[in-house]
């Protein structure tokens, strides 16, 4: 058993990491910890987790395989400091070292405590970059948007077909901005309400570009991504409704061959990748609740011939703590699917 | 007193002109039909109704100054024959008499019961065509999804600024789907859950065509608008998220005097008309609950540039039977706001 | 006009005072503060109220006919305490005015501001003390739970039909609990969820125990109200469930004659009274939204002979803000509806 | 490997049926049926269930261990009779073999099909009577409501503390009213909407009568339990609020030792049953979302003495699928919470 620790146990993203590993076939979780919460046991906090009657703690036992971050960013990469420095694998689920470009990350969240680890992170999506997490000790997961926004232009970039960037429309469920006390997660203020934000720039979007860049041809310019996040009445699902623009001639021009040869980009590129789901018709965010599937859906408007491409996930599973789980599977040469072959929940 | 007869009380654009014109100053509800319930009394199939203790009827009687449709398309033109014929002025919230182009109607709603009255019927958003409305003796309401969205691009459009088209993300709460029992209205499948549709093309897209394109310059192409609806988990209210392609050159190149003059744009656009507000940070849909406006935000992105537009309603309220009250003032030399005039309840 | 100001605008039941008074034909608003938002306008806080464009001030300017407070209990009594010493007209909606017996305050809420002020207090519930409250200048709007309990139990206590007590089990919305952040009222913990609270003991309770012991026999015991409160996942509305033990004999043992005489008996008890109604079929709370009624809907068991009364009010509404505007009418000689006669939004 | 054949898995019971039986370790779903679904694959009704690529048919194959079904009643008994005659173990979620009174069943549900069946069917709750469903080829697993109220209850009436009766008052999310298109699940009526229901009498009530009957002692009259259901705007979850009248002296006067002695109780009535928990605080339904578990709670009012219990389940759980799995493990000498393990999702 891989011997796991969980920092910041008491936020939405360390809750499911519970769940998901504390139910893993292959994991044990021998410790966590939560700032304020300290001294309490888990169930206390999260009573749905009452067969994992764990103590939270102040700071983890040195005893472990491996650590799975759920603190913010800043905080993440203060912790986790002396277990990347002892080469204990740490598999961070901050922002803290997803950006590979110091100026990037410091644009959006300010000075970075540990310049020097972002040149060995490795970006944790396993649809792009599996055999490097394979081999990493230290994988920053990415954010929930990003992981919905890049598995559904990433088989257009990888084949030349996106041409110069596209607007991404996104929606996210009401916990993907955490368990933190705001008045933008206040219920009266949410419920049967909807409502753009983040309208001068949201720090996610760096994240697109540098992994979309990193599949387009060298000197060709970064894909210009215009992002708007949504704020959407429930609690969990993520939607990214992305509108790219094509290289002209990259599709044949009657609409059925080119949804055929879209429909055909994203099996193959998929193939080997079982989070990743080629959808049958329109997915819906319920669809994948608790589960760790990514469904995509491209298409080709009937009117104007645009191409869109829908991409749903559970912005805790996938978006979070499963992609987290993913990464530590392949780390640890189990089975990618180890611990997330769970059945949405529906309706 | 205006006298006014409701055709289709029962469904909720039904109701909500019922509750509307119910409290209008100048309007007296003297008769409402439905087809089903006919025989009950109004606050037997509406108990919020109850201060309006209506019978529902088969059919209006005659004496009547002005007929409100609630009836469905093909439906509606049927219903309307008389009255068109007689003189009567008609507001029909249908589709029935919002195209112009019977080619375009026939596309997307099978064959026209009274193409003859085409021409003569007037598109009934004022913000538009106030004095057309003024004129008209049949108006047509536009839909939910046209009114916030030609609301949205109109000032670009007019402007000459519009070039070439839009990507509209647009999203309704359930009740625009009306009551009629369907799976996707029922609130275990949409509860918690999100999910574009209509990706084969939306039949209310050629209205927003037909009404941008009039306002653009002749000899120009009409604006290819693509258009994505999606359904969002909550009973009233619409956002439209609009990406419109900027002629170059149209704005400064400096983010913050590009804002400074499209914030100009609308303003001037808007001036003389009360329901369509210039927003001072991002609506959202709650802020327009039961009342007639739409609160429009012009945006730059701060990293692309790409221009938004949000736009805000309430999909029952200017997007249905507020609109339709608007057009009815208008026709009888009533203010603009008799009747519209409350406050929107939040939370 | 009555000039009339706003204390503490910057909560729901402020907003909802706004809302109302803004719109009411006899009142004009003169002045709202707030606490921490003093310096911005009102549109600022809450833009649905884009039409009251009011500077928050920190207190209010002196020239007042009338005060509405929504301060929070003991801030309450602290903050009216000059506009009562001067006589000026007010009206509370926090809990310091509402207990005549100031044990059962402190023992609730803590030491008492001003407990000279008790005596003259009315119970601001005008189906109960319409008269009193004509002639008050300090009235205590009641809670959203008391209104609900005892409009349901009234006729009954009054009739010595109430035998010894009920069980109350009461629903409300999470907008009873404030625009304050704390973790139970965090969307993403009270979405998709229900629970009861309280069950140490609810404040609200000895309000409701004071009222039906003033309709009950001088000599009975105060009635016993087990009172249980549940969290709804939604935002406005509140449902109290009745179960009264009915004293023997009271009701013929046939139960449609039970039934026929305890409709007779809350269509007396309530004949003069616009905003109680007796419903025809079990209300639900969207029937009120936005309103000011209060449906009652008494019932028998038709298994176990248990006498049931439903009781449906729009807590911010009848609840709150609608209660105290409903007070202000009969203080200023005003029809008891002024102000009031919104229907309510459906669906 | 247990062979399954799930009959009507088209509707919501089905559905999770399929998805605790798909991921049973011991079970292989070799069938599924749904009426007019037949000829689809699973997943094209259901996407959730994508890795559950089973065709649906009209009717099962015959090489079958079990057969469970999620046919409405009638249809139940009709559909299970050739494997009820051919002694294949069955496993029915429907109300025909709940009540062992056939006067009861006809008085809610009309003729029964297949009355001979009635003595031999076992009331599939195990927390009552897990030794007669281990010897059991056909089982009539709980409704909701009467799984959440009899666990409630059963200690009280097994100690005899149950003096007479109890009023539940009970609520429901919707799904527990099934896939079926009606008003009463039109998301636009019951969003952002509370409401009582059944108050003319509820099918369940019999079940809960005669359930904790057989645990009174006999001679006494069967318990009168008034139950009131109510519909709340969420999918998944289900609360009994319970109001027991206790036998007089059964509990100590003291609160603290009254508390004391109920929660002994409720810890040794149910210390051999993994589901049945004794939570630490007030439970709520999304703590067991998508579990197996009856999280019960049991109180003594602070003010009045009055005892209630709160009893939570997942209605499609605990209250439905769940239950059915249990029962299988039973019958075919399983671990109990084999495949039934899951951790509840949260938030």
């Amino acid at each position: 058993m891989i011997r796991a620790g969980i920092i910041n146990v008491t936020g939405y993203v360390g809750a499911e990491l519970a769940r998901l590993l504390g139910q893993h076939p292959g994991v044990q979780i021998v410790g966590v910890t939560g700032r304020s919460q300290a001294g309490k046991r888990l169930p206390e906090v999260f009573p749905h987790l009452w067969s994992l009657d764990l103590p939270i703690e102040e700071s983890l036992s040195t005893d472990l395989d491996v650590v799975v971050s759920a603190l913010p960013h800043a905080a993440a990469a203060e912790a986790l400091r002396p277990y990347v420095e002892a080469g204990t694998p740490v598999i961070d689920c901050s922002a803290d070292f997803r950006l590979h470009d110091r100026q990037a990350y410091e644009r959006w969240y300010g000075e970075h405590p540990t310049p020097d680890f972002l040149q060995d992170a490795v970006y944790g999506l396993p649809e792009l970059h599996r055999d490097e997490i394979r081999e990493s000790k230290l994988v920053a997961v990415p954010g929930c948007y990003p992981t919905a926004t890049i598995l559904a232009l990433a088989p257009l970039a990888d084949a030349g077909w996106l041409d110069g960037g596209a607007i991404v429309d996104a929606k996210s469920g009401v916990s993907g901005a955490g368990r933190a006390l705001k008045i933008t997660s206040h219920f009266s203020e949410v419920d049967e309400n909807l409502s753009a934000y983040g309208l001068d720039g949201h720090r996610h979007q760096p994240e697109m570009v540098q992994e979309l860049a990193a599949l387009t041809d060298h000197g060709q310019p970064d894909p210009a991504i215009t992002f708007v996040p949504h704020l959407i009445p429930m609690t969990r699902g993520m939607l990214a409704t992305c509108y790219p623009r094509i290289t002209p001639g990259a599709l044949p021009p009657d609409r059925d061959a080119a949804l055929a040869a879209l429909r055909d980009r994203y099996r193959d590129f998929y193939a080997a990748h079982p989070f990743a789901q080629l959808a049958d018709s329109a997915p819906s965010t319920k669809q994948t609740l608790g589960s760790n599937a990514c469904l995509l859906y491209p298409n080709v408007d009937a009117i104007t011939g645009q191409v869109t491409v829908l991409s749903v996930i559970d912005n805790l599973g996938k978006g979070a703590a499963g992609g987290a789980v993913q990464c530590l599977n392949l780390m640890f040469g189990l089975d990618e699917r180890a611990g997330l072959s769970a059945i949405g929940i529906y309706p």
